[in-house]
């Protein structure tokens, strides 16, 4: 098991190896026969046949309960300590495939609290209001309004509070420090909030008043929250939530995960105009060559280029095409200029349907959002 | 500095030596010149002059800012864990005391949450439930409905939680473990918790939309909590509390401090009737010689007395009175059983009638209490 990077909700450095992370948390890969069987409930998502979507945890025994009429909820969120980009919105979508195609509730969480105790420069209204503004992201994203739930936990405190304190009174901060790696300088507000991230698991159950499964997609970074709820949810009377992990998009300049954070020219934002986009992606690290020659003679590497993994992970739906590109690349028929300038048309058609729906989903906030 | 007793709000053990711990805590006397001072605003209360509540911090400036018009508020509370014993009520008693003299504004917290998260015996909704019965204790000694909020953590959290995060992220575990003695045994509610405990100093700053002074009188093993507070009020952008202290009162057994926990008979309810009384105070502990003719002869030593102690702290506001019930003791002209029957008469007829007020109280709480 390699030891040279780390993750956790709060840290993801160097180069994630996600087949170590599965022997590292525990968790279990969803291997062809699983992916056959989701597929007997509508088409797979690309990102299950990819294996982007790739880990999990009970997904069988949520569906053994769906099998029987016990339907599932659904359970994701967001630290809105920014604008949105790319990368944020692969696992929403994916999310949102689970719901079309289970016909589930989704509650879908803001932590505001969360965002504005880990950053010093954050203030608590601006993460409410990021919250806000990151809601339009999502709600454009085409959530059913009828089986959406979303909430800023600061206006959903007193509805999750008690909750929150039994599972907090279950957890000591030696598990906190082995799970999230805090030490006595992190700050009794940050020690205290995987209690709050506990509770939506059981939303569901609290407001039928029975035990519902819980289903939570979600980037492999947010596994050891959730490992902490596992340990407790039976204690509490409730299912262990189950859970479905994806891997992190990459950014532009390759490898490391799409961040808010890091070079904004690596990082395409939702609202960003056409001509920030164009630059962006024309200026993306590729699997190219240093000469058209060469790239013509020896052919490209997709397996490196930023270009490739947009595609892979978002923007190329079709596994034919897909294949094909790769295979162009790899025979030098093509050239980096044009995949840049297909992936380009690709994400700004995106991006302008997306930015659309996010003006028209300002008047439509109250359909979604519960608070106390 | 005697360190061979402990002081937390969690844990009260040896015989507290209240002296060192004014210099062990960093607090100020309430010195003759400063007690004349507050019995300018009327009668000093009884348990000022006989220094009972004997310790401070910025007194003096609360009494200049109310000298100068801008009225302090009050912040007082009760961790509903089980029923209330007469230790309890003397420091409400004393903030009564004060409502009535500074005709101010009282914030009075009940933590159900906090007591929930401490003891492996209760359930929430236990703590909660005490919290009710524990309010009409509270109502039933008398406070201004017109200037008295009462509240649950549990059902204020919402107008609490903003300012407890912001509190919290000010806090770092290394804080707590210096204060509270805690270590990583200790679970993640615990620890946050005293940035709950922050918040009503601010209440009603954050009602007003001002900065408003705020003034507590507490048991002085409450003192950690408001050091912690006083240490980020002003980065939070509003004044740090002041305190009044007062000592604890001692339970019939003699030295320790009247506890729910500690043996029953040493501990009068206020639910109690009249028979457990009469038999709790006969066997209260005194200061009385082995036989009638000894104690005739050498007098009784009241230093030690339960009795005296009960007459002190609560039963015997006439300083004349309490003087010569001193004297007679010491002279021998006075036996324990009289002394025992004399209190016992006092206690029955304050308590016959604070059950009266406190069952009349059952229609009176919602004029009390405030939720979000």
């Amino acid at each position: 098991m390699t030891e040279d990077f780390v993750i956790t909700p709060y840290q993801v450095n160097g180069d994630v190896d996600y087949d170590a992370l599965i022997e590292r948390f525990g968790t279990k890969r969803i291997d062809d026969g699983l992916l056959r069987r989701i597929s007997g409930y509508g088409p797979a998502h690309h990102m299950l046949r990819r294996q982007i979507f790739y880990s999990h945890r009970d997904l069988e025994w949520i569906l053994d309960q769906y099998d029987k009429g016990n339907r599932f909820a659904m359970y994701t969120g967001r630290g809105p300590s920014g604008p949105i980009h790319l990368g944020h919105l692969m696992p929403w979508a994916f999310a949102k495939y689970l719901q079309d195609t289970f016909k589930v509730k989704l509650w879908f969480q803001l932590t505001d609290d969360e965002k504005f105790m880990y950053y010093d420069r954050l203030s608590l209204e601006e993460a409410t209001e990021w919250g806000y503004e990151n809601a339009l992201d999502i709600i454009a994203l085409g959530f059913d309004p009828e089986l959406t739930n979303l909430f800023l936990d600061t206006e959903y405190i007193k509805t999750m509070y008690p909750t929150a304190i039994k599972a907090a009174k279950k957890i000591n901060f030696s598990t906190i420090k082995a799970v999230f790696g805090f030490d006595n300088s992190n700050n009794i507000g940050s020690i205290f909030f995987t209690s709050v991230q506990t509770v939506p698991c059981f939303l569901e159950s609290m407001e039928q008043g029975r035990k519902v499964p819980c289903l939570i997609p979600c980037g492999i970074d947010q596994d050891p929250h959730f490992r902490v709820t596992r340990d407790i949810a039976e204690g509490l009377g409730y299912y262990k939530p189950a859970l479905i992990h994806g891997k992190l998009m990459p950014s532009l300049s390759g490898s490391e995960k799409m961040s808010t954070s890091s070079k904004n020219d690596t990082t395409i934002f939702t609202t960003d105009d056409e001509k920030t986009v164009r630059k962006k992606v024309m200026s993306a690290f590729t699997g190219g060559r240093v000469s058209v020659e060469e790239q013509r003679g020896k052919g490209g590497d997709p397996e490196v280029c930023a270009v490739y993994q947009y595609n892979a992970y978002f923007f190329e739906p079709d596994d034919q095409k897909l294949a094909q590109q790769c295979a162009d690349c790899r025979a030098g028929r093509v050239l980096c200029g044009e995949c840049k300038t297909q992936l380009f048309g690709k994400v700004w058609r995106f991006l302008e349907d997306h930015q659309a729906k996010r003006e028209d989903a300002r008047s439509h906030l109250d359909e979604f959002f519960v608070r106390d």
